[in-house]
Order: C-alpha cells, then structure tokens, then sequence
C-alpha cells in the first residue's frame, strides 16, 4: 500500500514536521489545541519526492487524494469547490521542514472562475471586493504557476487608474476590475500561451506542482548550499480555507510577537489593518497600527489576540510569531512559529521563561546563539542608518569604528597618543605594525582573510577590523587611498563595522553594546553546565582585567613576543640579534629582563587567583628587524643625505643580519624551542623575568599566583626535556636567591603533527599539553596560513574542495585526528595530564564542541571570545550528554 | 654462588663473544679446532662490570680466579710466572664484544722483573733479548697502566743511543738496555709515583684493572656514541702465554689474509718479519716481505700458514685477518679476525664463497654493505694519491670530477656546450642552475647540507657534488673565489671528490668505477630475495636507460617539472605565467604541449614494459620566473642603458607578476595541486601531452608502455576526486580523437600529514599511493629542509637532540607512524592498492628496511641508488623473515 501523501490538519503535529513541513506543523499543532484555524490540509514532503521521481508529475493517485480531500473540505465548510453558490476558496502556500526563503510562497483566493467570482459576489454582496479578489488571483497564478514578470500586471493595471482618473488600487471601481480580469486573462494567454484554467482541481494541481517545482529553483537551491540543508528534504503544501480580512471595518488582518523582539520584554508585540488582506501589509501603502491599540477597531479583540499568544507561548514554550486574520468579527489564526529576535532579547527571554518556570536552564542556554552573543559585546553601526557603504570587506573583528584615515603605524602612534581617533589603513599589517594598532580605533586592509595578522591581533584585542577590502586600492607613499571612486586622504574620517565587514565614508551613528543582567544569569547557567574551562589569550595586564572581567578562568596563552615590540624595547631586541656572540647577547639580554619582569608582574597580578600559561619566545628573529627592501631605501637615502658613517655601517649590520636571517619558509624555520636550544640565554632570560616576578609578588603577599611555563613548537621529546631542565633550572635559582617557594609547573605546545603522534614521549616532560591549532593546522594540511588564504583558499571554498576555512572551523577529520591521538598518547603516559587548546579555534563554536568531545579540559581564546567559548562548550556538554 | 668470571681459551667459542669479547670469543674459538693458540685464559666481560660495580675495584675473589688461572697455566706450560727459572710472561690485551679503537690495547711480556729477567737469560740464553723484553714491558706498563707518556721514555732511549755512538734501537748494547731498565724504573718512580712493582701479580692486576679503566676512557666513550655502541657491554681481558718472534733467523712474525683484500682474489695475502715482534712491524722501520716468499726463509712455512687459512675460512666462512708468531720454528697464531675489505673484494669473495658452497646466497647478499654499493658506482679519487685537499665540504653525491671553476649559470651552460668539463662553484644552487648544473661535471657550493638542491639535483643525475664548503668565500660579482686562502679564478682547475667531500686544486688522478660480474651476480641473488620492488626516479629518457641498466623495474617518480626549465621552453612557460586569462594560458600552454609529448614519448619508450609514474607539475609558479632581486637589477640596467620601452614593459610585467606570486612560505603555499586545481588547463596539457605519447607508441607498435599519471600534494580527497575526473575526461578524449585504446592509471603522493590521516577517504580515488618522504618529513616535523639544515639542524644533530637526519634517515618514530597510517588506512579501503615511495629515502637502505617493514610493495630513488635499495630490500627481507 502506497504512504499516506496528505494529511487534515487535525491528523498532524509538530512530531510530523518533516513530512508536514514547518508550517504544516505549525497549522496541525494549533487545530489540535483547538485555536480559531480554518480548515485545511497538507500534502506532504513525501509527495514532493514522488511527484519528483514520477519525472517532475503529479501521479493520478496523488490527485484522486487531493480531490478527496478537497470534498471533505466543502463538507466540512458547506461550500462548494469553483461553485456559483457559496465558493469554497483556498489559498495555498509551501512549507519545508526548514524555513527556506526563496521559494514559491503563497498563492490566494484559489477557487475562483468567471462563475464561481459570481458566487463570492453572491455570499459577499460586494461585487468590487469579489473581482479584486478574483484579478488578485490571476495575477499571483499567473506570475507564480506560470512564471509571468508582476509588471505584465501592474502596466494594465496603472492604465486603468490613468484612465479612471488617478488615484490609488482601492480606489478603482468594480467595473473596472471587471475589465481587469479580462485584460489579465488575456496576459495569461499572451505570455504563458494558455487559457487561464477555469477548472478549479486544475487550478489546484498546477499551483500545487508549482510548489513542488519551486523546491528546485536557483535561488532555493543556492540558499540550501549557503546555509547546508541537504537537497533530499522536499517541500510541504498547505491547503486551507480562505478568510478575509477585507470584508470591511470589522475585519482586518496582523502580526503578533508574544514578546517584545527588540527588548524581550514581556508584552504582546505586533501590529494590524483594518480592512486588509496580507498583502495589502507588505505594500505599505497604509500604515499599520499598534496591535496595543486593537481595542479601538474591535473591541475586545486584544483579550483574545493575548489569549491566543498565552496559550501558543505556553505550548510552544518560546516566543511566537504569530499571523492572523480577522472576518467580519472572527478571528482566525494562520500561521505560528517561533519568534526571530535580536541577541538582547534572546538572552531577556531566555532568562524569563526560566523564572516563569517556562524552561529549564538548560534549554535557555541551548536557545543562545553563541554568535549573537559575540556580537552583544561589541558596538555596531546603528541599524536604522541608511548611509549607502563605500566597500565591503571580510567582518574580520567585530565592533565598529570611526576615525581618520591613516596610512603608517609611525603616524597612527604619533596621533594616537594625542588622543586623535584613527583608523590604520594598510594593504595589510604585520608584527612592526603593533604600535599603530595599539593607538588605532579600527583596523583598514586591502588584503588578508579572515585569519591573517590584523584580523588575529584585532579579534585579541577585541578592536573592529575589516580585511581583505578588495575595493581598496592604497598608494602608501602618495599617503592616499581610492575605494570605489572614493579618494581618500589621510586624516579624512571613516567608520568602519567589522561585524558586518561594512566600510563608510565620514561619521556613522553607532549603538553601545549592552551586557545586562540577563546576560550574566545566563551566561552563569552556562558556566554551571560546562565541562571545559575557558581561559583567555592575553598577552598585557589590560587584556586580562579585560577577560577576568568576561569570565575567563585564567590566560592559556600569553604571548612574550608582543613584549618585544615596545618602542623602548626594539633597540635592545635589535642589540640582542645582531650579537655575534654569547656573551653580547647576554648583555642585551640583562637591558630586556627587568622590563619582561614588569611585564609579567603585571599579568600575573592582574590574574591572581587563576594560572597564567606563559609562551617562550615563538616567532622567527628576523620578525624583529625592519625588512630587508626598508632596509635597502634606508640605506641609499642616507647615502644620498650624506649621513654619519657609523650610523650607516648600523644600517648595514642590520641588513646583513636580516639576511643571515632570513628564510625560505619561516614558519618551517628557525623559530619557537628552535631558538630555545641554539639560544639557551633568550629563554632563561624570560624563564628569570617570569620567576623573579613570581617571588616578588609572593613577597609582597600575593600569594595565590600560578605562571606556568610553556615551550612552543616542540617536536621531539629530547626538546621539551632539555628545556625543561634549563628552565627549572633558573626557577631553583631564583628560589634560592630570593628565598622563596613556590611550583615550577612547565609544559609544552602540541603545534607540530609529530608532537600529536609521539606525545606519549611528550608526555613524560610536560605537566600539561596545549594545543596550537593554527599551527597545527598550517603543519597538518601543508598550508602557510597567508599565502593560502590569498592564493587558493578562496577558490577551495568557493567550489568546495574543502567544506569550511580550517583555520576558521577546525577541521575535526585531519588536524582532529591527531588531536585525539595526541589526547590518547600523552595520557596513557600521564594520566592527570591536563589538555587544553590555544590557538583560534578555542572561540569557535563547532570546533569548542570537538575539544569537548575530544576530552579536553579547557579551551583559551581572545578576551572577546570568552563569554561564547562559555556559552559553546555549556551547548556541547547539553549536546553530548 | 657468583657466575663464573674467567673461561680458559678451551672453554669457550664463538658463541660465547659477549662475555669473551671478540679477540677472546677468536682464541677460544681456534684453541677448540687444535690451532696453534699458545695457552691462555679469559677474564670476561662479567668481570668487567663487576669491577665498576665494586667502586673501580678488581674484588678479591676475582683476584683470587686469577691467581688460579695463572698457577694453571704454570702447569700447562711449566713455566713459572715471576720466577727465575724458565719464567711465565704472559701478554694482556683487551678485546670487547665490538672492535673499539680506543681503548687499551696490549701489554707484552708481563711477569718481568728484576728476578725473572734473569731467568729468562737463562731459558733463552740471550742477555740483549732479555733486557731488551725487560725494558719495553717497563716502557709498555709505564705508558699503558700508569699513563706516563712515551716520549719520557725514548728521551732516555735517544740519549742512550747518542752515547753509544748512534744508531738503530737493535743495535744498542745489552749493558746499554740493562742501563735503561734502571733508567725506567726511575721514570715511573719520578713520574708516578710509586715504585715500579715487582711482584707480577700485581702487575697483572694492575693491568687488567687498566684494561677495565680504559673501557671508559674519553676516546672510548666518543668512539661509542659515534658508533651507537652501548655503554654497558664492558670488555673482556685475554692473558695469553708470551710467544717471541724475535729470536733469531728462525723466528719471525706477520699478517695475513685469506684473500686478497685488495680485490677478493683467492689467494694467501700477507707480510712477515724475521727475527720481529709485532711492535716492529708498526714501526717501520724493516720492510716485511710479501707471504708468498716465507718459505725462502723458513721452508715449509708457507703450507703451514695455507692449511691455517683455509681451516680458518672453512670454519668461519668468511675471508680472515690472521696474526702468527713464529718462534724458532714453531708456529703461533695469536689472533682472527674477519678481514676488511674493499667494496670490489667484498663481492668478489661473496661470489666466490657461494660459487665453493660455502655460503648460502642470503649470507653472501647479507655481507655487503649496500654503501660499498653505492661506492662502486663512481669514479673516485685515487687512494694513492697524497695532495692535500685545499678543503673539505659535505659529500653530498659521490664520484670525483676535474674541470674549470665556472661561477655562472649561463657561463657553464655556453662553456659546457662546447665541450669543455666544468665545475659549477655556487653558494647554492636553486632551480633556475639547472641548465648549469647539466653541463657540469660537479658542483661546489659554500651553503646547504646534504639534502639542499643542488645535493638532491646531482644524486639524482649521479654527478658529483661537495656541498656546504665552509671554507669557500665566492665573490659572485667579482667572478672569484678565495678557499682556505687559496685565489680561485673562472677558469681555474680544480677537482672534487664527492664521495669524501675533499676539494683540490688542479687535475688529480682519479680511479674509474669497476661493475663487474660479481656485482651482477650478488644483486640478481638480492633480487631473488627481496620483497620490495625497486623503481628509479628519472627526468629524462637517459635516465631512464641509466636506470634500467642499474636494475630499476620502472620508473616511480618522472618529474614534469625540469622539462619546464628548458631554454627553448621557459619563455612559454613565462607566457603562462604571465597569462591573465585561461584563454591566454591555453595559448601558450598549446606552445608547450608538443614539447611535453615529445619528452613523455622518449622516457615511455626508454621504459617499455615498465610502469613509468609522471607527477603533474609540483613547484610553485614563481620558481619559473627570475627572482625579484634579480629582476629589480635588470630593470635598473635597462633603464640606465636607454633599453626600448617594449622590453621594459616585459620585464616590469615579469616584476609584477613575480611579486605577485611571492609568497611567505612558498613550500605551503599554491604548489601541486593546488596549482591543479585553481589553473585546471596546466594539468590537462600535461596529461595530454602524456596520453597523446602512449597513443603515438601505441601506434608504432610500441604496445607496452604504461604511464601512470601522479598528482603531488594531496591533501584532501576531493582533491584528487576532481583532477582524476579531469585526467580522465582528457584520457577519454586522446582514445576517441586517436581510435586506441590504453588503460588509465591515477594515483596520487602522500606528503601531507593530513593525507596520512584521511588516506582511507583518498584511497577511494587512488589506484596507487606513493610517499614523498622528503615533503612529509618536512610537514610532519614542521622543518623547512634548507632552513632547517642552514639554521639549527647541525646543532640538533650535534647535541643529539636527534639521533639522524630525519631528511636522510626516515624518522620512523613519527614520520613512520604516518607513513603506517596511511597503509593502514589506505588497504582497508582499498586492499589490492599499490604503495610506493619516491623520496630520498627511497635509496637508504634503515629506512627502506622500515619500508619493507610498513608492508610497501615498492621503493624508488635516483637511478645511482638503484642498486643500494636492492640489496638493501634483500637485506631488510632477510633480516625480517
């Protein structure tokens, strides 16, 4: 026997919304808790599939169906299908198990013929609204079935108005509609070829086929490849009796939220039209008024509207979006699902219906979009603005900006600290560039992806950033810009919005982020549901008040390296480099260590209480030389100037230094433990700065502060172990010296594919493992980070060879493979090890969900992160319970 | 009850070598077949550890077994040990499990003092003899057991000398030697300390104690760890009954060999001295006679050292080093050992041993040393020859070679071309000296290690090359060289040897490398016995004759890329590059598909009936164009010498683009398929061209021919889902335009981490696996090959934070549990999937034993390792049985 292919609304629940559709659901779920719906039926999902395998036809058993259900309707009704006397109209409208804009929507007043037109006129008295009805529904067929452009339509329809004498479409007289219909039925055979079908079961069949078809269209199609719906679901359609909003001032038809969706605030929300149909609506031709004020129109009508919203809210149990109609007095609703809303308002609702007694804590939490809560922490270009964008770039950080344009980090730092707001334009920016960052509002490149250096920096420092703004073309020694025509001088104002990657010219009006009470209720719910710790990347004392302040349960990664950029460093980092010899470099080494004691004392201050997991020296030396062309200018322009001798042989020295230096492939050089064993003294200098800090602090009473060592890019055991050594080494040092005690715990990140695959050897030197990811990832697909991203990243994505940016989403099939085997291996030989994940990955949603299942114990992510690393990996636990 | 510390030479064999140690396990051994061995005992290795357990002390139930043994051999040989009539001396020699120079050698005539020299006068009647035995023991033990230097003593010795009127050491006087036995006594009391000890007990403690000593002395430890020796073997004692070949005309002493070491030839190879101890024999002073002519001074002699030689060789079936003594008459032997030998006789004697059945094929293939292989291939310097060398670099492919220095590319290209030898000399070699490097006979570089280009470049053309010259300053512009001091014009002759890394200036002799039938013989027996197939990487059709004449069964990895480099290619190749549009890039890539046809044609047809493995173009794009620098330069030229606007334009263009395709870590970045996939018409020429080859040799009646097409780098499956589609439709094209029919082979590289943990989801698109070692051990390690060598792998090897070169020796602790991943993973989609392996290490013979190991089906490497990976692979199935 053949499935059933269509169901009566009362026949169906939301437990069937995958052969029903959402809609479909939504209508079978509200007929059987008996609210005002007109009766009605759907074909199901399962029908769209055999119309598709029957090669795009309705069988005839489908349609014998559809036919028997039509007649239980006009039993149901006591109105007559296409009929003279009492017509029964339908409107039908798609419904897939996944909201899908883009397909065939809605069809109305179906039914309606030359003969049954005379019908409605007949049970309606109103000849004018009868043939609205009826040039309505040629149109809507004839543009949605048979695929006619509106304006076919519209053109007639603006003659007939011309020729009344102007005016608006409810204005033309019934005589005229008259006219219309028939000018309309003459389109239908002009443009489609065919007579506009008067059987009202044909009617049907086209419109339903329609529907079906429209599952298939470009736009559907490309919707579902966008947002990963697979292409196998099929669509719903929704068969129901038509009512009338515009049957006069006591009809009208709405919207309503059960809740405020801006705010969350718990009042009926929406609005309506006296004597109007939907579309009438969408037109916005009159204005719609406060659904507060219903009362007015029809009294009594909010009581039953709140009645409706109660009982939906309190079956649903979430906030509902609901449509209704309103027939001379009667209300019927016509559509239910749950509410879209702003981060705000989800986070209020949550928190409400969980006092209400409504939900559970943990599904207020799961009802948290982690994004949405990224973007509450940031400020944003206000959405009522309608200024048109100059370019668009990738939203590489979110928050937005405004300030002038400038085009070098030495001006960007100059102004900055006169307290100007700017905004650093770069074609993009790297390590040198850290001091413009610093001063800078935003952040401005031509080039880079979503994870290239400026976007990394800004999302630690949670500054807005647009990247990758292909419409940016930068003459940096003109000191201009053009974007899309634009000239830009530096010191003209921009803004900039790196949530939506938006770049505008002059001030924009932004709105200040907001993080409520609601925000912090719900976010410790989440807290309470976690397994994983979130800790925070932090590399100065600002950046840990910043995501002590956000949540983070101590630093995972703070990084040295940024340390060595000050202004008052880079002559001794320089110093340091260009030594030819041990004892040179140590001498450079002893101007650098009091100020990296400083650093130190700083951030384990700020952080008392948690650990702070302190990064080694990581980066290539020569990241800490200007480049070798700026070099070669510098040079040539002081030969030119005439410039002191010894000021150019330093020059000089820098320039054979940076080519000593430099590398094929620096990511695969000279640089993390590397450095550590051909440079012992760089790493004891930072091992001294991180415990003479320590002792300090604990001198002064401050007992309760964890640094915990770690060695970066290790790939062989013998590394961590020599490494370790000197480092403990210099802790019992201190402790002797300073006559103080305290833990010396030392660890090791897991970056490199070898680390994963002999952690166990790993394992026996490291007190804890944290993974690298971005390395990890670079190492583990054979991809440099920059030069994939602009060379062919894109185009892997955009013809998905890959699925997802690796280094956006990690990639839980190759680089999670090794993570797992390295969770194995290092705790087969240290079962207390602990694990945790530091790279960029440590904020992203999915992949959180990967550390959680993967054992780890915490993740560490930018500051701004935190508060969704929270809410994730609450989401992951809750999921993989 | 304690183990048994000290083993008469009756008592043990070669089975008992790890106690004995190997010149003990060699006396035991003989005394057990009734050879001449003069009557000793062994205090064994046991002993030794005893003694460093017991704080550095020889215990006293040690001494005690001593003491025993001694009084045995006393009644063995009724002599008395110290005593005045016929006394016992005895020699002390050390002797390990494992030959280790630098340890304690020898103490003669031990049991002398000022008694027993007497009575030795006595038993020999020969004053000068006996004083002359006295005064070296003194000399011996002073040295030896007490550390005083010799030249304490040949001070004393040259000053007698002097005295007596000059003169030889044999010629001094026996009063005079008499005198220096006091003379000596004083020198240990002076230098020592003590008095010299006359109780020969405890001269023999003190010299087994030495012995034991010297087991960790420094020279002893280096040797060890240089020769992965454990340090916890200890050595072995032998005290052995003195035998004296000084004494007289019918005594005498020598060496010799079961076979002529020099070529294997079967015949008794030695040399002897009358009336000699062994000590005159090193030092040079008479010239020992050939063995043959021993009869002429002892008759008979000769037939008696041949039936040793050949109980001996019977016995231990290999060819041996023997020491003898005679002593008035009587012959001794004191010592076997297996005998070294050059690579020639090697296989020489292994051939010829199977040939007399005296060994199994499997141990004549087990006793070469697949290096000696290698060896045999190249022409060498000769060993005769004593020039000093002006410097030593790195031997980076083996063979000698003389030519003029040459500094440029294009200057050896124009030279070679005429015929004349050269030497390219570079501070390092990149693609674009290709064309040099063909018309070089060697290549000098001042930079990179054993795997940088040009070491890679000239191993895989069989040319040789000294790489990473220290020494050698190269003054590009200035067209010279200044090496260890030495000037270096172009034009100058030098030679180099890259087999020992030596430079020297001018012609040198040099010897040719000798293939004859023995090293036919002894690799068809390996190839009977090895499991792994054995292919050759070759670029052109005459290394792919070269690599079938060395016994190649295919070729696993034919490069596209140096058919790119071609002077009549590379401006097509630039216009590719160039190109802005597909449609321009198919122009000229329709230039170079001819090309390319004609280079397939050629190796398929060099390679009839084998399978011949061609990679689609791997490096990344700049690699074709000149370098930035370079072009910068050009530019400048040009424009100072008014150059045509035209040719301005090309080289900015060329500027442009070169900067465009500049990347930070071009060995990540948009190379192998990646470059496949983003420019789909470069593949498709090149497969083209490939099939478009095998329907023109199929056509010629040339039917057997089979290539297989590889695609580099892959790192996710549906990468080479895509290219194989693509591959194919081309494939599919030739068959119908050309009406032939041949089947399509495509297969893909392992060289990425990920590619090794996704193998299962790649295997479902490959028919054949092929492991670049070379890029996964740089993925797997995250080392960048030329930046890790030039920047911190010398110290890593140096201070064994890794035990090998993970570029020359496969790491198998991490790049080998990838390398079994991916096997894993790949058969158990595909079980009947080939699996091969094309890098560097495809020629190593520890890491093709891995490979055979990780179940492999083959091994390729460049053609002149071809004959080193087949006896390896025999070895490795041998060993793995």
């Amino acid at each position: 026997m053949a499935a059933k292919l269509v169901y009566w609304f009362e026949e169906g629940g939301e437990e069937h919304r995958q052969i029903l559709g959402g809609k479909g659901a939504g209508l079978a779920e509200m007929t059987r808790i008996e609210l005002p719906v007109p009766p009605g039926f759907t074909v199901t999902t399962e029908a769209c599939k055999v119309y598709y395998q029957s090669g795009n036809k309705l069988p005839d058993s489908l349609k014998s169906d559809i036919e028997a259900f039509i007649k239980g309707l006009e039993g149901k009704t006591g109105k007559n299908f296409g009929g003279t006397r009492n017509p029964l109209l339908v409107s039908v409208r798609s419904g897939a198990p996944v909201s899908m804009p883009g397909m065939m929507d809605t069809i109305l007043n179906l039914g309606l013929n030359d003969q049954s037109v005379k019908g409605l006129c007949e049970a309606t008295q109103d000849l004018r609204f009868s043939y609205d009805c009826y040039r309505r529904f040629i149109q809507m067929f004839g543009n949605v079935v048979l695929g006619i452009p509106h304006n076919e339509f519209e053109r007639v329809l603006s003659q007939l108005k011309k020729d009344e004498g102007g005016g608006q479409d409810y204005e033309v007289s019934a005589q005229g509609l008259k006219s219309l219909v028939e000018s309309y039925k003459g389109i239908i055979r002009d443009k489609a070829g065919i007579e506009f079908p008067h059987d009202p079961y044909e009617q049907l069949f086209m419109a339903v086929s329609a529907v079906f078809e429209s599952w298939n269209n470009e736009r559907a199609i490309i919707y579902r490849k966008i947002n990963k719906i697979p292409d196998d679901l099929g669509t719903a359609v929704n068969i129901q009796t038509m009512v009338f909003g515009n049957m006069g001032p006591d009809s009208g038809t709405g919207v309503m939220f059960t809740r405020d969706p801006s705010t969350g605030e718990r009042v009926l929300y929406g609005e309506y039209l006296i004597n109007a149909q939907g579309e009438d609506v969408v037109a916005g031709l009159r204005t719609p008024r406060p659904i507060s004020e219903v009362d007015e129109d029809l009294p009594g009508m909010f009581e039953q509207l709140a009645k409706v919203a109660r009982l939906l809210e309190d079956h649903y149990k979430d906030m509902q979006d609901i449509e209704f109609t309103i027939e001379r007095g009667k209300l019927h609703i016509l559509q239910t699902r749950t509410g879209k809303r702003t981060a705000q308002a989800a986070l209020e609702i949550a928190r409400a219906m969980v006092h209400e007694g409504r939900i559970s804590k943990e599904t207020a939490v799961m009802r948290i979009s982690p994004e949405e809560v990224a973007r509450l922490l940031h400020r944003a270009v206000d959405p009522k603005v309608t200024v048109e964008a100059l370019a668009q770039g990738l939203p590489a950080s979110p928050g937005a900006a405004t300030g002038k344009v400038v085009f070098h980090t030495g001006t960007a730092e100059a102004l900055g600290e006169k307290g100007e707001k700017i905004i650093l334009v770069r074609p993009e920016t790297a390590p040198d560039d850290m001091p413009g960052i610093v001063h800078a509002q935003g952040i401005l490149t031509s080039r880079g992806g979503m994870t290239c250096h400026a976007a990394i920096v800004a999302r630690g420092m949670g500054k807005p950033a647009v990247v990758g703004c292909d419409a940016l073309r930068i003459d940096l020694e003109g000191n201009k810009a053009v974007i899309n025509g634009t000239e830009l001088e530096e010191g003209d104002v921009i803004s900039i919005d790196g949530g939506t990657g938006r770049v505008y010219l002059g001030e924009i009006p932004l709105v200040e982020p907001i993080m409520g009470e609601s925000f912090r209720e719900v976010l410790g719910w989440a807290d309470e549901l976690r397994k994983l710790g979130v800790k925070a990347n932090a590399d100065t004392p600002e950046d840990a008040r910043k995501a002590r302040e956000f949540g983070a349960e101590g630093i995972g990664l703070c990084r040295t390296e940024h340390m060595f950029m000050g202004h008052d460093r880079m002559s001794a980092v320089q110093e340091m480099i260009l030594a030819d010899t041990e004892e040179a470099r140590k001498k450079a080494l002893d101007v650098l260590l009091p100020m990296q004691e400083e650093d130190f004392y700083g951030i384990l201050k700020a952080m008392r209480g948690y650990p702070v997991t302190i990064r080694l020296l990581d980066p290539p030396l020569h990241e800490f030389l200007p480049n070798i062309e700026e070099l070669l200018r510098t040079l040539s322009d002081m030969r030119a100037k005439g410039a002191p001798a010894s000021e150019i042989s330093r020059v000089e020295e820098l320039l054979r230094k940076a080519r000593g230096l430099q590398e094929m492939n620096p990511m695969l050089g000279m640089r993390g433990c590397r450095l550590g064993i051909v440079y012992p003294e760089i790493y004891e200098m930072q091992a001294r700065a991180i415990f003479q800090a320590t002792a300090r602090l604990i001198k002064e009473g401050i007992a309760d502060v964890f640094p915990e060592v770690m060695i970066p890019l290790v790939g062989e055991a013998r590394e961590l172990e020599i490494l370790r050594e000197r480092v403990t080494d210099v802790a019992v040092q201190v402790q002797t010296e300073q006559q103080v005690e305290f833990p010396v715990v030392v660890g090791t990140m897991i970056e490199i594919p070898r680390a994963c695959v002999t952690a166990d050897e790993i394992a026996e030197h490291a007190q804890f493992f944290s993974f690298g990811t971005n390395d990890l990832t670079q190492t583990t697909f054979g991809y440099s980070r920059d030069d994939a991203e602009a060379k062919f990243l894109h185009k892997y994505l955009g013809e998905k060879v890959l699925k997802d940016n690796p280094f956006a989403v990690l990639d839980t099939k190759g680089v999670g493979k090794l993570v797992e085997t390295a969770v194995r291996l290092g705790r087969a030989t240290r079962p207390d090890l602990v694990i945790g994940i530091c790279g960029e990955h440590g904020g992203e949603p999915a992949s959180i969900e990967f550390f959680h299942q993967a054992g780890l114990d915490y993740v560490s992510c930018s500051p701004y992160r935190v508060p969704v690393a929270r809410l994730a990996a609450a989401q992951a636990a809750l999921r993989n319970k």
